[in-house]
């Protein structure tokens, strides 16, 4: 076989990924057969954090670009990558599975050889939130990220809360819309309403619809649309999404039907199964966790599971655009288009 | 073809089955596609429910019994039953997937239609929490629960509600273990306490060990300690399990490796798995809810999430028994059992 | 509460569906509880192939009109509903675990009773078979197919299998595709190729470029090429797509990163998806049935393994689209397309 | 911080971990994104490999011990082992899901850098194989394992095939059994069978009754069953279980419900459910394969897909064990067993 021939052991690096495993327990010359698989399957999960943090950067660089060019594949590029890390996040709550199989007992067996180190201590998994979008403040038991973490460690989190994230970056590309800046779209467009606000034409009839759409108990919600749609120095300055990106974000949820909106749908969507996957990682990582030591004090010496608790909520970085969802309404009440728009959001014609 | 021969469709009564679904959207002449979705996606939750129940019945039908004979096959078949169920509850919360992928503007399409009907009514659902254990005391949105439910479909939940739970049943059979009442047993015991309470010669020794196990921050647990399994008269009265019940259990998951007791740890393990997998069941299920219809009203007239979320915790049926993991020890300070005790939580000698 | 008002239980028929197992064991006077298991997972299956076949229907009406408008939401409706069938194709293959639960001695309490039946005469299943595009003479099991079924049931199939199947139709979609008989959109394409073809010039230099890509032990597929792209006459009559909806499905494979093209791209993808699950589904369901009754015959007659076993390949509606993949080239050599043809595959500049 | 303290990137190595992986594509200068994830999910692969081997050594080791007693925890301890396999195995199966969000168009953009390297030549999966009870004699592509292998890999997995499998450990601690050894415990066992053969009373018994419930189409069956139980001269010599395990196993599969048989049945389920996995995956994994690179030659030089398909069947450790379904009767005529035996399959009285 000749030198430069490829041979599956060494491409892999076997030789290195498999002889990286050293056992506490053997150290200290305690019986814990588990803590083999502990500190597998903790491999594995950052393996799998290295390769979303490789996609998410992939889908961040595209969107650091000047201008996305909607007829590159781009946008397409960009779904089917966070797509795959929707993917590779199920198998990651899958894997909870195995850990699982250790019971509370077998765990006891070397966990206080472990201490004071935890699974808080991830690196990868703390730069993956900030690469989405996740701020210094928003984090929960930000005490205890200053005082358990090495200095490179907090470094490299800093450096990347540092940089654009994807959340910001995908503002920026959502406000670039263009539709309701170019009054040429819309002058054959009819308007439906009777009452007039100082809103954008379309914006006007829809805030008429979506009024008609509430229920009596629901009536507060006009004003929470006024908020987030329309009255630009109410706007919240603590929010993600500024009030033009959230206008394009729902504009596109209620037109995804048209050709060129699909893709930024599916974006947009696909954010939200981040979100979602992330927090049922939480999710079922807390209850393991609540399982497995119940109300003991965890390795990293605070309460594993109260942390987790937090952070299901607190650290869901696309929660505004989720929350667009209570400002939808029906197909058959949506505003309908001009012919210009309808034109300028499909194929070319052959 | 004789007439007595069984035939697929005539055993599954699929006519029956396959022309149940009628449609509010067909009656009102809307086109909404994803109405049969939404139609048969709870029927075949409700035929799993009636499943769930059906193993659920004959779980609490053995251990009904005036004393389940450890040498009958009783015990296993529990545990095989309620593993099945988990089994199914695993299916159930895949299911959310499918549903998943009707989106919000999809289910706006006959939302209003189905006013106020909602799986808050799903009668076989509040039977399966009230047969495992839930009191209605501990229900949360009583109110709703009486106002929105037809009388029958009361009357068989609180009929449900009035018969011993599978959680009572489990809690009597925990308490006939034999092995503190038994002086001969424990006769050549060797204890290695100092420190003398007033407990019974093993519970003092491993109380002492467990003190010794904890961390500054936990010493508070000793005391719990002692109001769970040893102070018969703090005990609160409100728990589900008897203090007598909580030795039993805790010496169960301490002593599983004896043949004895391993499907007796299998089955509060078990039990503890339906809990979960019922909350991720209710976690998932609240947070597509969410992303369905945000902070609008549900069909039901109130907030889906708002009643998903608090059930999560306060529906939880075994979480005492969950509890018990903080008051675990690790192998090596187990107090040793007698060779008396040892032998007959063995099989006999062939 | 009004008469008007939609309950939950009546909405859902729930006093017929829950009313709807009638065990054979019951009548028989034998006690054999997993039969409940038994009906209830199959009238589960049956409910989701009736969904599946609503969604396919859906399907086959888009592409049962004269022409698709690739500006009206039809494709990604398709996409979309395909898809889901594909999400509900993954539960039912889950739900295996959940008869996987049965043990081969539970199920020997009452498999004697059901004879002849047989999950064999599930009619919606081969209903769905046919409307995907599975043609009697391939069927595998005719035999028994005739003399199992009642009259009426055989004539829905039949009638099923009269029908334009989505095969058949998909087929009639891709060779619409206009680009090869348009000589303006090839005017400024500039060829590589030395050696020509009667073939188009785009197809001569791809059939140049992919035999470059052949290892020597590959060679012979480059006649297999010519016979599936180029030969008019040679074409085997027998194969589903036609020599011209190969061309058209392989460039969509090849440039599915233009826009117009991802629609496409993802359409094909998800019939193999399709495929794909069908065939998991029969794979488990095989070794499930050989894990329960190992060589015994089966309810039906004959040997239940060995009919799954023949279908998982032959029943394959899509195989054709699956193997195009043998003809792909890397992107690197992928012949240039013209401007004008990446105009019209591109959305309209705004 | 003391030097001492465990920090959670140490003790998993991280550091050598994430830095293992080098892309071919960078080294050619070549634009392939899709290879790092080809890197990483096989690591994960080879990082799992090797949990599962742990676990099969300690249950190898386990079984390798004078007399397993039946009073210690070795059956419960190797079952949960075994379990935790099984649920390793499913994860691995799911992360194909992962690997199919690559497209045969993204593959081919790296996957010419790798040849002669496959899949093929991981160590750890055909010791693996091994270590469960695979012959050099009953491997597929024997050839290939040759010539494609070097020549320490080749000696780890002869070594591997040198020592005592878990299959031929199981096969010993099933002829250990003694019941049909000791006349005292059939003494007062009273056989209700006519017809005699030579054979013990008991499988005398079965044997009619086996007979009786054979369909005629079936009546071949007992002639498979005398060779497979009782008579000792036909039986074949390359059978991996002896007629003795046979009988063992066929006595635990039927008498299951008795306490000491329970862990025996879950061992021999758990066995089939490691096959069962392992068969999966590499169906998923050839379906995978065949979808990545259709009739093309895989990187290994050889047709992947024919490979695994071959191995499904062939590959299958323990089924001589599957096959044993065949040979059971319903619970209705089990021949009864004798009080002396009905003890000693008991736990002892306390």
């Amino acid at each position: 076989m000749s030198d430069k021939e490829v041979y599956y052991s060494d491409y892999l690096q076997l030789d290195t990924i498999l002889n990286a495993q050293r056992l506490e327990s053997v150290k200290a010359g305690i019986k814990a057969d588990d803590e083999m698989l502990f500190i597998i399957i903790h491999q594995t999960y950052e393996l799998w954090f290295k390769q979303i943090l490789f996609e998410v950067d992939i889908v961040k660089n595209i969107f650091s670009q000047q201008g996305i060019n909607d007829n590159s594949p781009d946008l397409q590029i960009s779904v089917h990558r966070l797509k795959r890390v929707v993917t590779i996040l199920k198998v990651l709550v899958h894997q909870i599975d195995v850990l699982e199989t250790m019971t509370p007992l077998d765990f006891l067996d070397f966990r206080n050889l472990l201490r004071p180190a935890s699974g808080f201590q991830s690196i990868q998994f703390k730069i993956l939130e900030a690469a989405l979008g996740l701020k210094y403040d928003q984090r929960h038991g930000q005490q205890y990220y200053v005082s358990a973490l090495h200095k490179e460690d907090i470094d490299k989190v800093k450096s990347a809360e540092s940089k654009k994230s994807l959340c910001e970056l995908v503002n920026t590309w959502l406000e670039r819309m263009p539709f309701f800046d170019n009054a040429l779209f819309w002058k054959n467009y009819s308007s439906s309403a009777k009452e007039k606000t100082t809103a954008h034409i379309f914006w006007n009839d829809y805030r008429n619809q979506y009024g008609n759409s509430l229920l009596d108990a629901e009536k507060d919600n006009l004003s929470h649309f006024d908020t987030l749609f329309l009255n630009e120095k109410d706007y919240p300055a603590q929010r993600q999404f500024s009030q033009k990106a959230n206008r394009s974000a729902l504009f596109i949820m209620l037109y995804r039907d048209y050709p060129m909106l699909q893709q930024p749908f599916q974006l947009l969507n696909t954010l939200l199964d981040i979100d979602e996957s992330l927090n049922l990682w939480r999710y079922r990582h807390m209850n393991m966790v609540h399982r497995m030591i119940g109300t003991r004090i965890g390795t990293g010496g605070s309460s594993g599971k109260d942390y987790l608790t937090a952070t299901i909520g607190k650290h869901s970085i696309f929660k505004e655009l989720a929350e667009l969802t209570s400002y939808l309404i029906d197909r058959h009440h949506l505003p309908k288009l001009s012919a210009e728009l309808e034109h300028s959001l499909g194929y070319t014609k052959i």
